[in-house]
C-alpha cells in the first residue's frame, strides 16, 4: 500500500512548521521536491532548507524533479488546469514508481495550508493507484498577514470573504461582508475599487527575510502599495502578496 | 517596557504547535492561564498540558486566574461584549502587576489562531499601559476541519465565506459564493437552510482524542449530525464544532 502525506509547511518562515509537520516529514520514506523553471522563484529552496533543518530520519530519501509546464496557449482555463493536473499527477507517479515502487510513504511539502488555493490534493486524487491520502495543516498566508499587522481578521461576530484578485476585479466588492481577504492577485486588483471608506492591510514575502507590510486608507495607501510592489517585484524577479480590505460599516 | 505575546496554539492537538509558538512560550517571563467556570469545558487543561510538554525555560512563571463572567443579563449585545472586554483587561492588568510589575514579557496561549474569532487582541488593546503586542499564528479549526476530511476548502479559483451560526440563521446562504465555513454555531444553524444541492463536512472536538467527523448530502446527513451532536454534547458536557457547506454550482 502507498500512503501520501500533504504536509503544510507555512508560507515562508521555517519557524511556522508545526510539530505534526516535523513528525510527518520524518515519517516519510520519500519526500518529493518539485522544481519550477529557473526564471520563476523556486520554492524548492525553502523546502530544501526545511528538510535540512528538521529531517533526522536518515532512511528518508529526497527526490527533486522538474514540474511540467502549464500550457499558456490553452484558451479554455478549466481545460488548461485539468490537463496540467493530469501532467503533474503523471510526473508524481513516475517519481514514486522510480524511488519507492508499489508501497511506502511519500510526502509533499505544501506551501501554507494544503486546503487553501492549492492543487496538490486534486492532483493526488488523480494518482493511479490511488494512495491513502492524509493532510497536515499548515499556517496560511492569511494568518501570517494578520500576525504581521497584529490585526483581527473578522469584526466581532462578523463574516468575511476570501477571494482572488481576478474575482475582485471582475465582480467588485463581495456582497454582504465588510472584510475581504484577497490572494492570488497578480495585478493589484484593489485599484479597480472605489477606495472611499476602505482600509487595506497588505503584505508581501510574509514570514521571509524580505517581508514588506503596509496599511492605511486605500485611497492614500493603495497607490503607494502599487509603487512598492512594482519595485519589489523587479528587485526579486517575483512577488507573493496578499491583502485584507475592510469597509467601515 | 511590557511586551505581550498572543500565541496561537492550534485548536486541540498539541502537535499543531508551531516551532515559533514553542519559541515564544519559552521566551516569556509569565504565561497567563485563564480559568472559566467549572461547568464549562476548561481549555485551561490543554494549556497546562502544552506548557508541561514544551516549556523548558525554568525562569518562565505560569499564573492561573479566574476569568470574569459575562453579564448574560445585558440586553445590548455590543455593550455586553464591551463591558466584558473591559473586565477581562482589568483582570489581565492585575495579574501582570502582581507577577511581573512594570516590565517583562507576558504571554497568552490562544485557541487556534489569534486573528480568528478571538477577542484577546481587542482586550489587549485596552490594557493600560499599552504593551508592545505581537501575534504568533496558530492552526485554526478551519484547517483542522479540512485536514480531517482531506477536503480542499475552496473550489478552483473560487471564493468562500467564513461566518457564524447566528449569521447563517439570520441571513441565509451568503450571496456570491458556493462554499461557506460556519463557526460559533451553538444550534446547528444549517437546519434553517433548504438542503437541496448542499453538501456538508462537519467536525467536532477536532484534533482531540474524541474527534468526530461526518460528511454527506445535507438533506440526509444534517439530521444525523444533529443527533450525534446532541448525544456528544450530553456525554462531554460541552461541544466545539465547525462545518463547511458547499453548493453544487
Ligand atoms: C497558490 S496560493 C497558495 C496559498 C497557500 N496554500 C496558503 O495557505 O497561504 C498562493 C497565494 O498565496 C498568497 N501567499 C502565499 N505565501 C505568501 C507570502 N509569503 N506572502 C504573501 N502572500 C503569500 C499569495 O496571495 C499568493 O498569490
Ligand atoms: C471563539 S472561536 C475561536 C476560533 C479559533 N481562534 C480558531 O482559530 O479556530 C470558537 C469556535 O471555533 C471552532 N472551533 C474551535 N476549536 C474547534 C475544534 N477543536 N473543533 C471544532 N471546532 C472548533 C468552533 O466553531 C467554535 O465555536
Amino acid at each position: 500500500m502507498l500512503k501520501l502525506s500533504l504536509i503544510g509547511i507555512g508560507c515562508g518562515d521555517p519557524q511556522q512548521l508545526t510539530r505534526a509537520a516535523i513528525g510527518a516529514i520524518n515519517a516519510a520514506d520519500l519526500i518529493l521536491i518539485p522544481r519550477k523553471g529557473s526564471a520563476k522563484f523556486d520554492l524548492a529552496e525553502l523546502r530544501r532548507t526545511i528538510c535540512a533543518e528538521v529531517l533526522t530520519n536518515d532512511r528518508t530519501r529526497i527526490a527533486e524533479f522538474d514540474l511540467p509546464v502549464r500550457d499558456a496557449g490553452e484558451e479554455d482555463y478549466r481545460k488548461g488546469v485539468d490537463d496540467w493536473h493530469d501532467a503533474v499527477a503523471a510526473t508524481w507517479s513516475r517519481q514514486i514508481a522510480d524511488h519507492l515502487g508499489h508501497e511506502g510513504h511519500v510526502a509533499l511539502l505544501i506551501w501554507g495550508d494544503p486546503s487553501l488555493y492549492d492543487s496538490s490534493l486534486r492532483i493526488a486524487q488523480r494518482l493511479d493507484p490511488l494512495p491513502k491520502i492524509d493532510m497536515v495543516p499548515g499556517i496560511t498566508s492569511i494568518q501570517a498577514l494578520c500576525a504581521a499587522h497584529a490585526l483581527p481578521l473578522n469584526e466581532i461576530g462578523g463574516p468575511f470573504v476570501v477571494t482572488t484578485g481576478r474575482r475582485l476585479r471582475d465582480g467588485g466588492w463581495p456582497a454582504g461582508v465588510d472584510t475581504v481577504v484577497v490572494m492570488l492577485d497578480g495585478g493589484a486588483a484593489f485599484q479597480t475599487l472605489d477606495p472611499k471608506g476602505l482600509q487595506i492591510w497588505w503584505g508581501a514575502y510574509l514570514g521571509m527575510p524580505d517581508q514588506i507590510i503596509m496599511a492605511g486608507e486605500l485611497a492614500e495607501t493603495g497607490p503607494r502599495i502599487v509603487a512598492v510592489r512594482r519595485a519589489a517585484r523587479e528587485r526579486h524577479g517575483w512577488i507573493m502578496d496578499s491583502y485584507i480590505l475592510k469597509r467601515r460599516s
